[in-house]
């Protein structure tokens, strides 16, 4: 979306030059996703790519059964009135994990506590149907460190924009699967899964995913459970990423940067 | 957090050379936020500064009065077990919106929705008690532009682990009165505007908050519910955080970059 803005810049004999132009930036919006008719979440997300964010989404919170949803569509808004796009009813197969509903969150959160609760990193991870530490993925270093650039170059967004992040699903060749962009790191990386859930695709094995940004406990949960056994981000992992992905044998990569990389778990699927 | 990982760097002539190294991580954990002894919500943070997160948070979640939390305690694990120090149970004043419990969203999300729902910015905007649009902020060009390396200079953790974003809060003048870091960038908004809540500085009037990453929609509703009048951030924002900012009279810059500055809103309010 374009918009009006004042750009201001100083030079180097500290003189200030403000011009007024048009801006490109990147789209937010609120998307409503609902499970048969009933409100689940509320997200800000880039529009496009809609059902995969919806379908990546319901499993990363674990509701979906072992497909796609059923059915995804867009509720029409009021009559007389246009269709925001923003509201999403998902149908779930008769395979999926009704119970999970409405708050998966905090039935997982709570399952491992006491009286007074003990969140640790155990009880705020999920299960996922998936083992990625048998998974026979090895590539080739050269082919690692440069995913980042060919997520970069095939980026349409983020040139406009220099606002959103992207997510890459990869093969051990470098092939490129799948790219998917949003402001939201999270949602880039729904977008991609739910695409290969909608394909039929999973487990992942075999794939690597290429994230723009920094790699967290959530992003690092979202690789496991769709079954991808390698994760590979621009910046840094946290603590809690790291000691998820070498409890599950998920490859880890961090600082992915063109000449060099930080392998913090599973560095053996790396080839040198 | 120290951990052993494999440093893997290609030389100019492709020679591969790996080193096993200590590396610093940004620190992530779980955190339970309890309401009365209710749970409210579980967010992944760096640990620190704790009670600021939960303020900010429930201010952020329109659950808070006008004044701070009564109480804020962290719960003791099981006994015989270590304290976590990942559950905080905050009791709330007399003044708080408590009928706003358990579910601020989903009332917010559907408040202005019909049978089908049309989630618009408008209907997962929360009004604010303070009114940014009159607030006589004025600050020099050459202020605003240093933020960016004041906040760089002061942050302690990103400097180890390259992981973190920060907020911080300016006065005119470029006082720095409070910088907060977390592995989340809302975190370390809620941080920032927890410590004024629980300070009793709302509303913020006369300052600015700068943020390492990008300006989002949740970034410029939380400055604003804290009265905030200015956001500026290092990278670039979205349509929802413009808009947003347009409709409430908040100056919001972007691409913050020492020698030039991109104004959305308000710029009247940079002094050149």
């Amino acid at each position: 979306m374009r918009r009006r803005i004042e750009r201001v810049r100083v030079g180097a004999g500290d003189e200030v030059a403000t011009s007024r132009r048009e801006d490109r930036l990147a789209v937010e919006e609120p998307l409503e996703i609902r499970v048969g008719g009933e409100q689940f979440a509320v997200t800000m997300r880039t529009p496009g790519d809609d059902f995969d964010l919806v379908a990546g989404f319901l499993l990363s919170e674990g509701v979906l059964g072992i497909g796609a949803p059923a059915a995804m569509r867009f509720c029409a808004g009021e009559p007389g009135e246009e269709n925001t796009y923003n509201v999403i009813d998902a149908t779930l197969g008769p395979d999926a994990a009704a119970d999970a509903l409405p708050d998966t969150r905090r039935v997982l959160a709570t399952s491992a506590c006491g009286l007074c609760g003990i969140p640790s990193l155990d009880a705020v991870t999920k299960s996922s149907r998936f083992d990625v530490a048998d998974d026979p993925l090895r590539i080739e270093l050269g082919v690692l460190l440069s995913l980042p650039d060919r997520l970069r170059a095939e980026q349409r967004l983020f040139d406009d924009t220099g606002g959103v992040h992207a997510a890459g699903l990869f093969t051990a060749d470098g092939e490129l699967l799948c790219l998917r962009e949003d402001v939201g790191r999270h949602n880039a990386v729904d977008k991609v899964v739910g695409w290969a859930v909608r394909e039929g695709r999973l487990p992942l094995s075999g794939t690597v995913l290429q994230v723009s940004g920094r790699a967290s406990f959530e992003l690092v949960q979202k690789a496991r459970l769709a079954g991808i056994p390698m994760l590979s981000a621009v910046s840094a992992p946290s603590t809690a990423a790291v000691e998820q992905a070498d409890a599950a044998g998920l490859t880890l990569a961090g600082f992915s940067r063109g000449t060099g990389i930080n392998l913090y778990t599973r560095a053996d699927r790396v080839r040198r």
